[in-house]
C-alpha cells in the first residue's frame, strides 16, 4: 500500500453487462486500450457468466484472450461459481472475484442460492483457489441496503467478511449495489475491518444512485480504504430504469483524489478520450459530472486562446 | 449548536436569481410554504439587489413582507451593498448576507469593486450592523477556484475570513462557488477556522459541478461544520449553461445526515411536494437524486400494495 489508491476500471464489466446494444470483443479491447491509455492499471475485464443470462458477457474468454500484457497491469474477472471458476482459470485469468450477497433474500432472487449455499460456494471456490495459487477477491453485495430486505446491519457485513477471510479470500470488497449508502454506514462498516484485518485489501463499490457515491468513497478513503471500483462515464446500471444508476464515474473519483494530492495514476484527459469512446459503443450520453467540468473547462481554454 | 445540523434553504435566493422564467411574489411564497412544511427553519429568502441586474428578485421587499413567521423560524436575505442593506433593513430583517470573492478579479468581474474596495465595504455594512444589532453572514465566493485566477490558496480564504472575523462577522460561509472543489480542500479550509473561531458559525455553500457536492459536505462536517447550504430539487445556476450547476439539492444533504443520524429535522416526504412545485413554476425537470431515489422507492412501493 503506497500514498495514493488504487482504482480498479470496472466498466467493461459491471458498465457493459446490462447495455441493451451489443458491444463486439474488438470494441470492448479499444475501450480497454484507451483506459489503459489513460493510466488505468487495475481492470475487471469480464465476467464468466451463464452467455444465456448475460449475453454482454459470452465472449469473456475472447475479451481475456485479447488483452494487452505489462508488468503493471493487473486484470481480475468476476466469475458466479465453480464452473465460472474453471472457465476463468482456463482462459489464464489468476485473480477472480466472486459475489455474494450479504441479504439471504437477495441471493435467492438474484443467484437462486440461499446465503448458506452461496456461502459454501464461496468456500469451495475459495479453496480451489488457494490450491491454484490464485487470489480471490469476494464482493459482499448488499452490503448497505437490499431492495427486499430493506437497510443491512453492519454485524451481518462484519460477519460475511470474517468468513470468507478466514476462509483465505484476500480481498473483500464492500459493495452498496443499490446506491442507497450514506457515509456514516460506509465508516461503520469499513473502519472494524481495515483495522482487525491489516493483510486483507479492502475495496468499496458504489453506485451514485442516491447521490452520496464521493461522499462515500471518501468516508472509506478517511477508514483506510486504498481500493475503489469505479466505471468509465459512469457506465452500467440498467438504462431502461432509471432508478437503478450505473457505477461511480472513474473521473469523478480521478477527480477526487488527483485534486486531494492522493495519486491515481490516471489523467482526465485520457479519461475523456475513454468516455468519448464509450459513448460512441453503446449509443449512450455519458459522463461523470467532473468529466463535464473538465469539458467545460477545456472548451473554456479553447475559446480564450 | 445541537447534535444535528442546519440546512439553510437557498433555493428561493441562490436557485431562483438566475432562473428564465419570471416568478412571482405569490409562487415565491407557496414554495417557502412547503419548504416550512418539509421542516426547513433556516431560508435565504431574496436578495436586495438592483432589479435590473437581477429582475427575477426585484420584488424582494414584498416576499419579506409576505414570509410566515414563527419562533422556529430564521430568514435571512442577502445583499450586495450598503444600499442593499438599508433596503433590507427597511423591510424588517435582521439577519444579513454579504458576499465577496476571495478572488480579486472575480470581485472585479462579478460586483465591479476591487478586493480592496470590497473588504471595505463589508466593514462598513458590518460597523452598521453592529450599531444595529443586526447579524451578518460574509459569504467568501470562490473559496477553492476561480474561473479567471484557477486555484485559490488555502491561506487566502484563511486571512480574509480573519479580516471579517474580527472586523464583527457574526457568521463565514465558505463557498465554492463554481463547484469544483474536493475534500481535502474543504477540510484544510475548514478546520483551522472552526477551531480558531469558536464562537463564529460557519457554513459551507457548494455545488455540485463536479460531482463533489457531498463528499465536501462531508468533509465540512468532520471539520466541526454545522450549517450547510443547499437548493431545493438542485435548483439554480444558469439552466442555459451545463457549465454552472446549481446547488447542491436540499434532499441529498437531508438523505445524507438523516441517514446518518444526524439530525437536519427535514423529512424527504416534505421535500418532495417542494421539488414538484419547484418544477412547476419553473418549467424544469429537478430533483436530486436522492429525491429520485426517494421517488423510485415509492413507486416500487406502491406496486407492492
Amino acid at each position: 500500500m503506497n500514498d495514493g489508491v488504487i482504482i480498479n476500471e470496472v466498466g467493461l464489466r459491471d458498465g457493459l453487462q446490462n447495455q441493451p446494444r451489443l458491444i463486439n470483443t474488438e470494441q470492448k479491447l479499444q475501450l480497454a486500450d484507451k483506459l489503459i491509455a489513460a493510466g488505468i492499471k487495475h481492470i475487471e475485464a469480464t465476467s464468466f457468466v451463464n452467455p444465456k443470462a448475460v449475453p454482454q458477457m459470452a465472449d469473456a474468454g475472447a475479451v481475456v484472450a485479447g488483452l494487452p500484457h505489462s508488468a503493471e497491469l493487473n486484470y481480475s474477472v468476476l466469475v458466479p461459481n465453480m464452473k465460472g471458476y474453471q472457465r476463468a482459470v482456463a482462459s489464464g485469468m489468476k485473480n477472480i472475484g466472486l459475489v455474494i450477497a450479504v441479504s439471504d433474500t437477495f441471493n435467492q432472487k438474484n443467484i437462486r442460492m440461499t446465503l448458506d449455499t452461496a456461502r459454501e460456494m464461496c468456500f469451495e471456490v475459495i479453496n480451489q483457489a488457494k490450491q491454484d495459487g490464485n487470489t480471490i477477491r469476494v464482493y459482499l453485495s448488499t452490503a448497505c441496503f437490499c431492495p427486499y430486505e430493506g437497510e443491512i446491519k453492519v454485524d451481518r457485513v462484519h460477519q460475511l467478511a470474517s468468513q470468507m477471510i478466514n476462509h483465505g479470500a484476500t480481498e473483500i470488497s464492500i459493495a452498496d449495489t443499490t446506491g442507497s449508502g450514506v457515509p456514516n454506514q460506509i465508516d461503520a462498516i469499513c473502519r472494524p475491518l481495515v483495522e482487525q484485518f491489516k493483510d486483507v485489501i479492502f475495496n468499496l463499490h458504489v453506485h451514485d444512485t442516491a447521490g452520496q457515491a464521493t461522499a462515500m468513497v471518501w468516508a472509506g478513503y478517511l477508514a483506510g480504504i486504498r481500493s475503489f471500483d469505479a466505471s468509465i462515464g459512469g457506465l452500467g446500471g440498467c438504462p431502461f430504469s432509471p432508478g437503478a444508476s450505473g457505477n461511480v464515474a472513474t473521473e469523478d473519483l480521478v477527480y477526487l483524489f488527483e485534486k486531494s494530492n492522493i495519486n491515481t495514476g490516471i489523467s482526465l484527459a485520457g479519461l475523456s478520450s475513454a468516455v468519448r469512446y464509450a459513448e460512441e459503443i453503446t449509443g449512450q450520453k455519458l459522463g461523470g459530472k467532473a468529466m463535464h467540468w473538465y469539458w467545460s473547462q477545456q472548451k473554456r481554454l479553447n475559446l480564450v486562446k
